[in-house]
Formats: structure tokens, sequence, C-alpha cells
């Protein structure tokens, strides 16, 4: 809490100017601005710029659009995250602007956003598609310019050369990969800017779920790497965004 | 390998200004170039502006300052990870510029680099420190302005709390944590740029050597956060470099 | 078995005013006594005051029916853990008092308890309602006065400081949470009396159903935090109203 | 933060019997008051009558001595663990109370605390003892009446039932078993109050290092048992004391 | 190979009392038989006295129908394992007597065997139940008198007190436990024949469906304590009669 | 790159009997040639004379049939793995020659191939065959001639001894086992070629789903056995066609 | 406890022939007998006809002469693991009979048992002599016939057939192996006794310490075989004696 | 058993050419061969022109020369692994060709083989180069032509590129990895020859002493990858010679 607006707040209050009363209302407000309440509540406006996001598995298409409407009120956009279409139907009653993404299931409300910078996601497989969809559509829907590019894994490494200028233009990268997971380390080693692995869950056997891809990316030889949940599209996006955000 | 420029060759092969000979050198330089490998090995310049890093475990202090003086004649800075005070005693009979961090066991070649942006470097109790400062030497030595809070665990929140605003002027964040691993998710949660959240192995019983750690950070319930393995200070510290670099 | 006692009774048969076949009767009753049986059986009222429980899983709504109606005979209260509405309604057709919690399929039969002291259960996410609710249910069933908060996780930390004073007017806190499990250490750093920390099995990837928050609350930085299995709010409750009432 | 009492401060100030640079300084005070700092740093008084602890591993003798003396300048009890008997050598050339606890590694500064209540720990084997002694001491120092009884698992069970009355006369009781861990389950099974359940690293092959208790306890099959990390005598104690005294 | 059953048989070619060809085959058949390969086909007669076995999981009615017929040509008596009503039905049509056991899904072909000795099988919870049956069963249709005792789990430890001497009369126990499988250990000490400890998925959480008991039960403090693997009431109950023959 | 090829193509420009234009196309195609590109797409002609590979799974039958059009037009045998009857039927309306083979799900459209060499895949039980044909299939469509031995595991040894003649004359051996993966160690000890062991997911309880036998196998006594993951009949009957080529 | 010895008893205090302070010893005592007491302490004869045993791992020698010198009051032989020769050597300067087993460091005290039956134990290697060595000795000390065979594995497996006539005529075998752990299965599979399956530490990687052959172990295909904890040689020959004893 | 031949022995003892003692003895040779005892033993004689092999880890060099000398008898070429620079100097004692490779541990006695074929083993990192070693030495020993190259893993991928064409000559290549196990799946995308996949134990943290290279190895997404246990350079390299010969 800033010493010095909290002295100028109470001298008012010597000079009766404001009432003891309404000097506690914005006390409580300034210390919760302190603390950063306004700020960090993941329901209410993370960071500004960034989209409110509504996770919809286990909510009903009613409930969730009830709390969509309820956000509306404050925020211009909304990022639905493990969503399907009939969600996506029952939004679209309501909302003029419904982008569904079929893939990831993510759905944005509210007037598409022009991204700046450069966020590239790439999947090694057809699989991955679904988790590097919801990384590069929350990144997009969080202000940033996304490039995509799909099925560019290591057992076919002329993809990945291919589209390495590309690659190398970008502020961050996203390396989404199941089965052994070995993208996010060859890339790593091709460019200067950080790149955030995920592993999926698509594999077998000692695959494990996810497990695997998950250390062989803890574990790359390349610096510049950080991982994020297996899965977990949505987070390496976010993360994505926030960095690239960094470069405007 | 860029088109244009590669025509332009061949036309002066045409008009016999280049020899077919020169031109198979040249080809073979911008083959070379366009897959990055002057860049990439990570042994010689991984990033432009980026110190060279030598791994010292397993090496005899003979064969480090080896390395260190081969590497000395074309980069200007050079950090070595996991070395002891001996081979720093043996780097400073050959070198002027010599700095050893003991707790981490750093040692830094070369004239002081003055830092912009600012990395926030955090651990959360006295015993993670040796990673942190590996984490932190590193960043500042790949161009880093570095902040260090250390022992502020969410045990005594008040301590974390009392850092809130330079946490918050950060452009990139790394928290290290052992035991529960905690801060990474409570840090996330009360600032708006990237966390990079390194687990360590300070702990016993059901940490299993820092896979409690791990697993928390990578299911942190605030976004923003990414995860480098266990104990991977320069790791971090690298990547946070990285990401402080785009804020330029 | 108490000497002086046995040493009573056979006195009474040296005295002939008990006979040697009464004698053995109350010996039995003694050692039985002795070894606590009476009191230790899971199924006939584990602790004074506590009310019967029946796990429903895998039996039939009439299973569960005539269990109940048999232990109605010595039991003033029931509680039914893993029911469903339909087992509910059986019970409804036979019993008076028949309240049932949707979320965590708790059923109580018998008339309301008035509870004393303070528990509070808290969850740190909605997702981890049914696991909390079953574990404040079960609190109050067995005497505990219950406070509940959900959905104060780590991640908006401001929603937890606000429920501050509540936490300290505890006697025993259960914490519930899935994802990272951090809500534990952070209370128990803020408060100071025991917490009871639950795990549930929410999230994904490398939460491997609930083994990240567990592994994460064993090894809480803060002392005066104990675990129970992931997703045991019966065990929670249950121990949370035995320390409770010690506070009489 | 209490809104009278805030009122009440801003009142004087606009009745000028505070300045507003005082009035600065105390509601700084009941902010830091309002978030429990005084009260929840970990090095500095966690909890009431509870003494401060230091964790002695990988600290020198000397380092320990001058955390020992700057903490008595305000605390009349000091609790160490992890120490050694050259440890209690150097801090008794210093205080007069030193008593130094050999199989458990612990050490208590300051005169002896008369304990109130009934804290019971038992152990399983021989073995088990040094981290059984480490939960007593612990509980000892902190005010609880403690009773030990050491090998009495569940290989020879008439051990345990020969200390059944002395059992159930505890408001809590540690349970410390390594092996099979079954000791917590049998106990839980034949009293009315709180079993904490400690697994001990004594095993080998498929014990991991104490992962079998651990998992075996959290199954246990008997309400009312809750459980620390592997070999955490220490976390035990501390909160079988924090339950011990809501029993006054 | 009997050299001397070999060499009466060459001497006999040598007297031309056996054909070269002849000899070839009966070569043959010592060979096998000197193997045991007769005997040790695990669909053929595994060992004298016991049923043949077939796994029914997998298989269709009809399939299983026609293996039994084919078996039922040399064998007096089949069990069936992993198989349901539909398949005892179709059995029925063709077998005069088939016992179906509901709860472990065992079918058994053949007039009942009057067993002998004393196999005791042991269940610690309702839930256990199928698994013990299988074991039961099994056992039993080897040629094992069979002695059963469900739900005798150390939550209620009177209930296994009681049936000590019936225990103690078993030339070998099975126990069957999920939750924390401490039933094993505790029998163990109380008696002094073998135990063969059989864990079951029962359970949740940190159960991790049934490795926990299996733990337990591997690093029983008890000695005498054998293990299979989680769920195997078969091979339990094989291994059980096979020790019980030995006692004939 | 060749680089006397570079040159001779340098010369034509020179001489003016190529284009820079053409030379830009040829060196484009040299330097994908260079990468071995035109090779090593998995979906476009791995190896020469071995068939392309869909992998079916998640895919609808008219996208199976769509890709399956695209690549006949330029080889002219296409491998299907984890295929049902439905895709086979659509498939059969299209091309000519279809084989399904049901156990395993795959499909081989071309006309069949002569197999040179031999390669043998056994499995230990019949519930893994579905593996165990899986890389049978595979091997022989691509070239190998292929020979099967099914149930010879060693819980019965005598089946396996009889095949010993025919194990021996293989160029190398696919073990395919769940339970305990015995029979590859086994089958090692006994013939001179190399043998791929395949753990298969056949098993329960402590079998963990194959990581049993795969850790069987990884451990091997018998030196010559490598191992694939778990199920992974499509990679071992792949490798197996690769190691049984060099021997033509 | 004896209903009808218990009324004999009181019918005396009735007649007077046995006073009430005198009953309530016997009584103690028939209560005593009744729980198995004075046979089950592991310290305290275990089983009619088996040694005493006595853990010396973290005894010093001095210590374990001690307990010795107690034990040997009541006790005709005393079994000693984990011992070593220093050990051995303190113990010969005060018992007669003193046999040290240098492999497996067991110490046998006492008069040679002339053992009956015949248990067989077998290790796969050289290396796991040390583990098997353990369990013959003390099958041996506990009154069994013991036979052995070192370093015949599935590797070589006719080193294992020359053993089958040896194996075929064991009460029980004890099958010791690391790696692979195949043995017990193939053993298994030939034999028609049960099999106890001692898994060792031996290996490296995947292996982990052994539980690679415990799981193997555990999955056997072949019924009849019980599984001990890695390494438990002792607890492999308790039982083998155990077992063997039945067939008196 | 070869019938004909067995038939024409018969034939012999039946016109008195043969006398039963001596058939006796000729079947039992046959009955070996039929087995293949003599060749398969690991000690002697594994397979034709392969040398023997001896472990020498845990034995003292006296032993290890006395097992050498033994061997030497019948066999030109001793393979030696885990072994030091003493172990190597107690044999250039007794014999004339000892080379000891430093790094690996291995020992080759014998005349150097001229090798043909061609294997190639490739490292990732300088660490790796152990167990790399003992995979060149042990296929070379085994009469495979090797070519080696280490440090060249996918950080710096243009250092594999520059390989390429070596690569591709290859019968077989042995890919030796350890960190991320990433150089298998590069590897195998670009050759059309096996490959060999071994994980090492070089790493830390969530590397899990090889677990992670494993499972990354397991997973290749590049067909044509099998793999051995964890730093097992000796099962590489001998699997590799084995299909090098193939190609002869």
């Amino acid at each position: 809490m800033n010493t010095q607006t909290l002295l100028d707040l109470l001298e008012k209050i010597k000079q009766h100017t404001l009432s003891p009363q309404e000097a506690v209302t914005q006390i409580n407000g300034m210390l919760s601005s302190y603390l950063g309440f306004a700020e960090v509540d993941v329901h209410r406006g993370l960071r500004t710029g960034f989209p409110e996001v509504i996770f919809c598995q286990n909510k009903t298409g009613e409930q969730i659009l009830g709390i969509a409407q309820e956000i509306s009120k404050h925020a211009a956009q909304i990022l639905l995250t493990r969503a399907n279409s009939t969600t996506a139907e029952i939004l679209r009653s309501r909302f003029s602007s419904v982008r569904f993404y079929e893939q990831s299931g993510v759905i944005v409300i509210g007037p598409p956003v022009k991204g700046t910078g450069r966020v590239t996601v790439v999947s090694a497989g057809t699989s991955d598609i679904p988790v590097a969809e919801e990384a590069a559509v929350t990144a997009g829907a969080a202000g940033a310019n996304v490039q995509t590019y799909w099925d560019i894994g290591v057992a076919g490494i002329h993809r990945l050369f291919s589209k390495i200028d590309a690659l190398r233009q970008s502020r961050v990268i996203v390396a989404v990969a199941g089965m052994d997971g070995a993208l996010a380390s060859v890339i790593a080693g091709l460019v200067s800017c950080p790149v955030i692995a995920v592993p999926t869950s698509v594999g077998y056997g000692a695959h494990l779920n996810g497990i695997a891809p998950l250390l062989t990316m803890l574990n790359s030889c390349a610096p510049g790497v950080t991982v994020v949940n297996i899965d977990n599209g949505f987070g390496a996006g976010y993360t994505a965004a926030l960095i690239n955000r960094l470069g405007e």
C-alpha cells in the first residue's frame, strides 16, 4: 500500500474534506489493490487485455450460458475451453460473435482480436492437433498473431526443416508432441527464441498417457525449453501470449 | 535457402563472373546457413549475445581450462556450471576476470555484463538457494538485469507479499522451490508476467527427489507457469534471459 | 482385564454368591470388554455419539434399505456415503428424516444433530466440492458445527484471505484441493489449528488422478498438516469431528 | 481488517487527536495483523507456547549456535531437529539447559515444559525409534504430556494389546511404522481418538524407502487415521501437540 | 532320460525283439516324459488329481462349451474362471454336474470332490469376497477341505480373534484383502502355518488398483507370508491346494 | 550433397546448356535428396520395397478410403493398421485385392508379396495373437517369408521345444508375450539370431498394462534381445523385415 | 478361551481347592494362551522347532552377543541374518557351535539339525547366491533337508533341465533370480510342487533394483508360484520350511 | 532330434555294428544337441564366431584371470565387460594380446578380428561415450566392421547431418543417448536400416536414471527402432553384430 497515497487520504479526513466512512471504503479498495486482488481472480479479468476464461467440462450448456452472460457485462472477449458444438449452439442464440473450434473444443465470444508479434504453434502429428489448436486459439484470443504448422514431427524431419524460416521469425514457439516428444528438443536446437513444450496423451503402452513425452521434454538437451502439463494447450497458449506481449 | 540469392549466384556463373568451383563453396555455405548450423551448436555460440557454456561435471580442472582457452578465442564471456573452487583457482591463473559463485558452483569468465530489463529469481527456502543462484547468475551472464529474493516460501506468506511490488515489475519470474513446490502457483496468481518454475530435490520421503514439486508445478492452478527439470537452474535462467530480451 | 474386578468376581464364587456358570459368562464379557470388542466393530457403533456408516457403492437400494433398517434398531443416526438419489427415494419410503446431499452422494438418516465447536471445510475449486461436501456432512453428522467455503484456491489468493478470520476461529480445518494441492500449505501457514488435507482426483495429465496434490500435501512446508487418501472426504470429516470433540 | 477499529481510528484524525502520520503506522500495523503476519513466520514464533524450530541439516555447529543465540532473545524454548552430538556440545558451551536425544538427533534448549493432556507415541519396531523419538520429543517440547511404547508391531500383536488401556487414555496417538505399516490400522480399530500415522523408511526392496507403509496408512480400513510424510516424526509430533492442546 | 531303461530298449533291438522304427517312437516318448511334457501343459492335466482349467474371459459361450467337451473326454473335473451365468446355462445343457459361483464367476463341472486337510480362506471386507471365493472354489476343486470366513478385517479385530482356533487348525491360510492389506501380517503373527496373501483391487486413490496392499503384503513384518498377483484368487487357491496336499 | 554432381550442373550453366532458373529447381531437388527427404516421409514410401502405412485409429472409413486412393497412385501395396471390418468393406468397393486380418485389425491392399528369408513370429498365449498377427502381417507385407507359432509360452515349455528347429532356421524371431514375458529370454537362450521382444498388455494387477513383461524383456539374461513398445506388433514386424532383408 | 476348562477352574474355587488369587493368575495365563501370545512373539520362539531369529543389521557385535546369550537360555538354536565375520568371531568366543555363511552373512548357533523332507533352493546366476544361501540356510536351520543348485538360469536352459529330476523330488522349491526373473515361471511349468519365488536386486537400469523380476514373478503364467519381497531369502526359506514340515 | 539320424543309429544296433552302450552315449549327445545345449551356455561359446564373455563386476582380478585362462583353452577371443585397469594389468601378465578400453572398461583378449559389413555406433553426448564404446568394442569383437561418431546429439543437429552418408551406408546403427533420448527417433527417420537404441543414465532429476530416454525410445515415432536396457552397451553391440552378420 503506497504510503504517500494513504497519507494524502488521511490528510483529507483531517481537513474534513473526506468522511471517515468514505475513507474506510477507499482504504479497503487500496488494500485490495495492494494485494492485486482486483487483478488476480482467475474468473474476473486475469490480465489486462486477456479474455475471461470458462472451463466448460462438467458444466451444462445452460450453466455456461449463464456464466458467459454475467461475464459479458464487463468483458469484451470470452474464451471457453473443453466445450462442444451443443454449447456453441446455445451461445449463438444469445451472442452475435461466437467462433467454435471443433477439434479442440474451444469457443471464443467477441469480435476477433487483431494479433501482434508472432507466436508459432506446431504439432508433431495429426493426432496432436486438438491440443495444438487449443494453444493456438488461446494465444490468438489473448492478442497474439499466431502461425500454425501441423504434422511436422521428427520422423520426417524435412517437413520441419522446410518451416525453419518461419520458426526463426517467431517470438515464442509452442511445440506440441505426443509419442516420443522429440520435436521440442530438435526445434530448440534450431531457433533462438523460447520454446514452450506441450506433451500430449497421444500414444500407447510405455507412453503412459503422456508421461513419456513429458519426461523427454523436461530432459531436453537443448536449452530454452520449458514445459507445461500433458495436453495443456490452454496453458501453453496463454503463456506464449504473455511472452509475445513483451515484444511490443 | 533463399531462391533469389541462389538465382543471383547462378546468373554470375552464366555471365562467367563466378567460377563453378567458387559457386560450389558458396552454395555449401548457403546450405549450412539455411539449416542454421553456424548458430545452433550448443558449444559454439548458441545465441547472439549469450555466453558460451561449459558443463564442468566429470571434467578435470585441466580439461576445463583447455576448453575455456579455446572458447575464449572467439567469445567474450564464458559460463561454467557445476564447477568448484579448485577449478576457479586454475582459471584465475590464466584469466583476469573470473567470478566464482560458491553456492551454485557457477563460474563466469569475462567482464561483467550490464543487464537490461528485469528477471526476478526467488527461492522458497534457504536450501533452494544453490539452484536459484544458478538461475540468477545464468540470466545475468546472458544479459538480464536480475533481482533475487531468497527464502520467501508460502509457509510464511507475508514474506512473499512484502515483495509483491518487485515481483510485479518483472518481465519474467523464476520461482525455485523444493518441498511442496507451492510457491510457483501462488506467485503466478499475483503477477501478470510469465513464471518459470524450477522444482528442486530439497526434501525427503514422498518428495521423491523432486518429483513432488515437479508435479505440483505442472498442475499449477494459475496460468502463466511453465516448468523445467528438477534442479535445472541453468535452463530456467537461460530461458528467462531469452524472454527478458524480447522486452528490449 | 482389571485384576481387582476379576478377583472380586472370583471371591463371590468362593462365597457361593455366584455360580461358576454365571461367572464364565461374566468373565467372557470382561474379556470382550478388555479387548474393546464391543466398541471397535466398524459396523456397530464405532465411537460414542458417532453415526453408523454404510458404504453404498456396489450395493442395491434394497440391500441398503435392509442394512439401514437393521442398524436403526439401535442407532439414532445413520450416515450413507457414495449413495444416489434412487437410494434416497427408497429410504424415504421407510424413514421420516432422510437428507440427501446430491453433489457428494451422502445421505443422513435421523434428526439433525446440533453441532458444537467449529470445523471449517474449504475447497480450492468448484470441482472439488463433491469431496469437500462429503467431509462437511460427515463432520456435521458426527456432531461438529461445520462452516464451509468453496472455491478459494490459491490462484486467486484474495478469496482465501477474505476468509482468514473464519479460518482462525476453527478448531480444525479440512482443506480439499485437486490440481496443484497448494491450498493446504498456504492455509497451514496462516492458522494455528491442525489442518487435514484431502487431495482430490480433479486434474489431468501429470496430475496422475490425485497423486500430484497428495505428494504436495505430504511435503507441506508448513507444519500442522496431515493427509488422507485421495478423494477421502469421509475420512477427513470423520477425523476432524474426532479432533473437534476434544475441544469440548 | 476490522471495519469498526479502522473507523474509530479515522475518527481520531478527523478530531485531530491523531496525526495522519501516526495513523499510517497504525494502519500498516493493522494490515499486518489482519494478514496474521506477526504470527505466521515459521522462524519467529509459529504458535503461542510452541518452541522455535531450527532444522540443523546442512548447517555448521557455529551457524546453528548463532541462530540459536538470536532466537533465544525472544523465545524461552528452542527445538533443533536433525542435529548431532557435536552440535549439542557447542550449544552446551553457551546454554545452561540443553537436552540431546541421541537416537533421533533432536536437541531441546530451555527449561523442561510440564506437559498436559496425553499424547501417546508408539513404534512398530526398534528400527523405527529414531523417527518415533523425534515425534515424542517434539510433542513434549510443544507442551504435551507424552507416553511412549516402542516395538509393539503387529507381528507380536499381544505386545500391542497389553498397552490397550494406555492407548485408550490418549487424546491423540502417533503410530510410527516401517515395513508393512499395518500398526496404524490396527490401533485405529481399537481406540476412539485420532491417530497420526508416520511411515518410516525402515525396510528394503518393494518397501521403496517408505512408499509401502505410506500407501498402507493412506488406505487404512479404519477411520480416524491421517498421515504425514515418510520419517516426518517432527510433523507428527507437532500436529499431535496442536490436537492435544484442544483438550485443555 | 533313464539310462538303464534306454539300454534295455536298445538291447531289444540288438536281439531283434523290437524294430528300430518302434524304438524311435518309444525313445521320443521317453524324451517327452523326461522333460515332463505330458504333465506340464497348462491346458491338459497340470498335476495329478487337479482339475483342468479354462479361463473364460474373451471367449464366447460356444467356444467354452467346445473346449469343455473336448477336455471332458479325459478329465473328470473342469474348473472355469472369469465365467458368467450365461455360460453356466450353456454348459448345463450338456453337462449334468455344473456348479456356478456367482460372486467369483467360477464354474466347476464334475462330481463334487471330498476335500481333505484344511485350507482356510479369509477376506478382510465384503468387497473382497469375489476374489476370496475364487480362491476357495479353486482349492476345493483341487481336493482341499476348505473353510471360509468373510469380512474379518483388522478394523474390527475382534472378528478376527473369534476365528483364531479355526485359523490355527489350518494347514495353509489364504488371506484376501484390499484397502490397507494389513490382514495378512496380523494373521501370520498369530498362526504357525504358511499364509498366502492376495491383494485385491478394492480401494481408490492412493490404493493404485491394488498396488498398496500388494506392497503391504510383500513387506509383512511377520514371516511365513508369500504373495500372489492382485485379484489372483485362482493362483492362491491353486497353490494352497498344492501345499495342503503335502499334509496327506 | 555430392560435390561433383553439383559442379557438373554448374558447368552446364557456364556453358549455357542449362538456365539458372532450371538449375535452382535441380539444386533444390538435390538438397532434398541430400537430406533424404524423398525417402523419409513416413506417409510417402519409407523404404524401398516397403508398403505405405495408414494408421486407421480415429479416422472414418471415408477418410481412410481417400488416403488409400491417393497413396495407390504411386504405391503398389498399402498396409493399414488398427482397422476394422467396416473399413475393409469400404475398401473392397474400390480395390480388387484387400486382405483383412480380423484378430489384429490389419488390412493389406495389393497383390500378395512373395516373401524371402525367414521371420518367425511366436506368441506366448492365445490372448497375445492380435499383437503377434500384426507383427506377422507387417513383416509379410514388407517382403519377409513369415512363419508363425501361437500359444507356445513357457508354462508348457515342451510346446516351445517342439518348434526348436523352426526357430533355429529363422533370420530373426519376433517373440510376443504378455503375463510374465519370460518367453523372449528363453528363446534367446536357444537360438543364434536376433530376437525382437514385444510385450503385450495381456494381464492384470501387477502386470500394469504391459509394464511387467516390458521390464522382463529389457532385463533379459540372454543377449540378442531388443524390445519395442507394449503391443507394438507393427514396429516389431517392420524391424524384423528390415533385418531379414539384410540376409538377401 | 475354552469354556469347559474355565468352568472346571471356577468349580475349584467354589470347592475351596483353589484360591481366587491363584485363579486370577491361571485365568490370565489362559487368556494369554487363548490369544496365542506365548507363541507369537517374533523374538521368543515363533513356531515349535524353529530357531530364534536375530536381525543383525544396525546392531553392534556386543549387542548381538548380549541378545544371543539371553535367547540361548531357552532356545537350542539361533539364526542370525545380515551378520558379518566380526560378529561371528565375537560369538565364537562364547558359543561352541557357530557356523558362519559368508556370502549371505547368516550365522547359525547350535548343533546342526538333521533335516527332513526336501526343500530345493536354486539361483539363476552366481550374483544371486547371497540371497539364495540365506534361503537355504534358513530352511535348513528350521529343520528342512535342503538341496541347492546355483547358476541354472534360463539363458542356458540345459543347466536347468539337467536338474529336473532333483527339482521334481522336492516338496517345495525356492527359485531365486534377478535380471528378468524368468526362472520361477519356467520351473513352475515343470514341477508339481509349490514354488516360492525370490526376486533379487541383481541388475541395473530398467531393473529398478528388483522391481522388474518382482513383477515378472507376480505375473507368472504358470500356477503354483508365490512371491516374497526383493532379496528376502530369509522369508522364502522360512516359509519353505513351514511347507516342507507339512509333509511329515 | 532328427528322426532319420536316430533311425540310422538304431539300425546299426540291429546289425550289431554298434553296441547298445555306445548307442546310449550317442543318443544322449544327440539329445543334448537337439536342445542346443552345447551352444546356449552363456559362458561356453554362445554363438559360432562370437567371443566368450566375462562380466567382471564383483569379481577379483585373480578370479577373472582364472576364468579367462580356463576359457582360453577352447576360445580364441575373450570379451570382458565392466573391468578396470588393474584387471587389465593382471591379464597382461599371462596373455600376449590384451586390449583395454578405458572409458567403457571393456577388455578384449585375443588377436584383433578383421570386421566385415558395417555397424555404426553414435553417441548423443560426450558423457554417453562409455556406454557407446562398450557397444562398439563388443560389436567389433564379434566380427563387425565398426564406425563410431561421438557427440552428435540433436541439440546441434548439423553435427548429425554431416554424418548422414556414413549413417546410410550402415547395416545397422546403434544410437546411444541419455538426456531426452531424441537421437534414435531422428536417425531412424533418416535411414533405412534397423536402429538399436540404448538409453543411458546420463541426466538428472526427471531423467530418473535413464527411464526418460528409455520411454522416449520405446515411443519412437519413426519405425525401425528397437531398444535395450539402460546403459546396456554390451547387449546393443552384441545384437548389432548378429544383425550385421546376416548381411554376409
